[in-house]
């Protein structure tokens, strides 16, 4: 065989990579190049859904990662470690990474592919993002031709699931949370999809790509869908509007070279090509000159998905390797030369579009600096008086109002939605401390931003 | 410079390419390495938005194909003669090819690749359909993994338009397209858009990638627009279907080698996908397995959007040739360095998912076989009998109904709306024909298919 891989991980990616590589009937035909070498798992005796021969799988991850005749190592663990150890050895020992794991990318990038550079190998993660969704090779290769000026996803499934269910239902946050984690939607623990953070590993990676710089996670700003109500998707819904969990990643103006990186739910027009974008579905929209918008659409979870873009990133490794070394491909040719074939002499140049080769940091702006519309529910006590008093708040602060609706009434307290044009958020802000401090206000019951 | 270009066309699309090219700044740094080294146009007096050295404009088009220093032609010219010729003769000089023409791909790509590939140089085309939006390369290098089961698209940006304004406005054909003129959404002679050809061009490119193999163009079955009127909108509308110019290829069961590839007005349930694509946006949904469904979204036309396709081009095939030789790509850090460089030997091994290797034919079922839903208005003369007549017709010949609606009169005709369940087009076409020798029926004034 011409290319030997090691899996590293059996879970729901792992299984569906092995099966399409199991099965290369009517799929690339370099597909019947790759050999499923070895399988790094936790325990030997689990029961599979995929029939690979015993003798490949072993616990001893370690030894994958090192084993001589490996070529490509695929890792599809997920979590922290041993999985950032693993890639990192891998690289030293001159093999090319396929990983799905958005956690250590977003974390380890930086270190990971000064790694790679220097040893002369690919680290591709095409599964990181969207699932099955083209979107890390497009930012690379067709997109990377724009300047690139916005970068805009709905890159998590369970909390768009959550969202629409709550739109179509009427229904509040929890109990729709509670019917996703009962049906497999949502996991025990859902903290880090419900509160963004799985999104924000997400649009760091893609702002990564998208901008040409490294990203520092915790310069993404990251707000979590817990604190939308059934009542505000009432209301966006009045206003023409639908709520969503937006990763969003923009140039803070046209000439700028800040950005601005933030998850938070977010008031979207429904004619927005994401506004229709429900369920367990994930898009991303790239805007850039020339190229304008650009929409990549699918399911961004899954076995078969997932596992799809972990394949094509291992068959753009191996096309690469075989255009540099030309007689390594050609074993793959005939499959019955049982003979291993010595590791690849990597070529000294890598593909500028598959390569990461990003050496600064891109400089991110703080929330406050952010320009975006508002949307705020405020519930309080005393109506007659009370738009006027938060009229004048907003007004000393700079704050423009597009609208504002005394919607009705829950219980003793008046409801009143307030929409704004365009205001930098740090005044926002200091308008909202003045309003909480009224004595008419009682809460701001919910606070979104509007696309 | 590192890698020079021959320019062939300095419309629209040349004109985009050459503003790419000549303002690299946050751009891929590849883009750096490319020189426009000549260009070729029919009238050098033009005046002419983008600024270019006199000198290297030339009508002798013949002598840019035939350059030794140039490494890759683009041609943007558009129609069959001289493209066509000129593409084949800078393939047979070694060079490398990026071409934005459908028309001559969908005619010409079996002679094409087969001289590409005896050459060793790639001929690049992801200009050539939707635009600026990556469709092409996802289709040959992600994608690749899945067994496609569908392609469909929204591929002409036109029809979309004008079927988007009939439905927001209420309006017939005629008018919308001879304002379209009057905009320039539409050209003067708008046949190749308005009666699907451009769509059949394009979908026989797309059925070609997503399908491993050539398709005659001739296989692809055809209808325009012109048929649609206001009251199918209407109707549509009412169903809860949009009507859109689809471009479809897919294989005729699961199982199938056979594929059925059209283009023809479809009514498309508002929930699908590819309804909320209005104007002159364009989308490409691909389905297949194990992915599920995906889809590209974008302008699908203009000088800046199609460029970027073929700049993106360019840098493919620059990053490949870069990796079969180091130093060719070297050259292009030095740009004080005026030597012509020699014309790249080229690597004996071409890049498995950029080349074009396909050699059979798929087979495409006769229109006949297709399976498919038929919405159909009929005007009768005689209402109260009729309905039960043309039950009859349908059953009779297999056909079974979904609904009959009478929906009105239009003088002093009758009109009834029926839209059928999955049936073979064979049955239907022959019920269709007893329905006209019926003395009741005045005529059918449409015939739409169902997605």
């Amino acid at each position: 065989m011409g290319f030997k891989i090691g899996l590293l991980g059996l879970g729901t990616v792992g299984t569906g990579t092995a099966e399409i590589l199991l099965s290369p009937e009517g799929r690339h035909p370099v597909v019947r190049e790759l050999e499923i070498y070895r399988v790094g798992v936790r325990s030997l005796d689990k029961p599979r859904t995929v029939q690979l021969p015993p003798e490949i799988l072993t616990t001893d991850l370690e030894a994958i990662v090192t084993d001589p005749n490996i070529d490509i190592v695929v890792e599809v663990l997920g979590g922290l470690e041993p999985a950032r150890s693993l890639i990192l050895t891998a690289i030293a020992h001159g093999k090319h990474v396929v990983t799905a794991n958005k956690a250590v990318i977003s974390r380890f990038g930086s270190e990971i592919f000064t790694a790679a550079n220097e040893k002369g190998v690919y680290v591709m993660l095409e599964a990181s993002v969207g699932g099955g969704i083209p979107v890390i090779q497009p930012l690379k290769q067709a997109l990377g031709v724009n300047r690139i000026q916005t970068v805009i996803g709905i890159v998590n499934g369970t909390t768009n699931y959550i969202l629409t269910r709550m739109r179509d239902e009427g229904a509040d946050f929890g109990e729709v949370l509670a019917d996703a984690q009962r049906l497999g939607y949502a996991e025990a623990d859902p903290t880090a999809d419900v509160d963004g953070l799985d999104a924000a590993d997400k649009i760091a990676i893609l702002a990564s790509l998208a901008f040409g710089g490294r990203i520092k996670l915790e310069d993404v700003y990251c707000e979590g869908i817990s604190q939308v109500g059934a009542a505000d998707i009432a209301y966006a819904e009045k206003l023409g509007f639908v709520i969503k969990l937006l990763a969003i990643a923009k140039k803070l103006d046209v000439n700028s070279e800040l950005l601005s990186i933030r998850v938070n739910p977010t008031l979207l027009p429904k004619t927005h090509p994401l506004a229709s974008v429900n369920g367990v579905y994930n898009a991303i929209l790239v805007e850039g000159e020339p190229i304008g918008q650009v929409m990549f659409y699918g399911r961004g979870a899954g076995a078969g998905p997932t596992a799809t873009a972990v394949v094509s990133d291992i068959l753009n490794i191996v096309s690469v390797l075989k255009v540099a070394e030309p007689e390594k491909g050609r074993a793959g040719e005939n499959v019955d030369n049982a003979a291993p074939t010595p590791p690849l002499p990597h070529s000294p140049t890598l593909h500028s579009l598959l390569a990461c080769s990003h050496q600064h940091y891109c400089q991110i702006a703080p929330i406050e600096e952010l320009v975006t519309r508002f949307y705020a529910r405020f519930l309080t006590k005393d109506f007659p008086g009370v738009i006027g008093k938060l009229g004048t708040c907003f007004g000393d602060r700079g704050v423009s109002l597009e609208s504002v609706v005394q919607t009705g009434f829950q219980g003793e307290l008046a409801e009143i939605v307030v929409v704004t044009h365009d205001v930098r958020e740090g005044n926002f802000r200091l308008a909202l401390d003045d309003i909480r401090s009224l004595e008419a206000v009682d809460s701001v019951a919910s606070l979104l931003r509007v696309l």
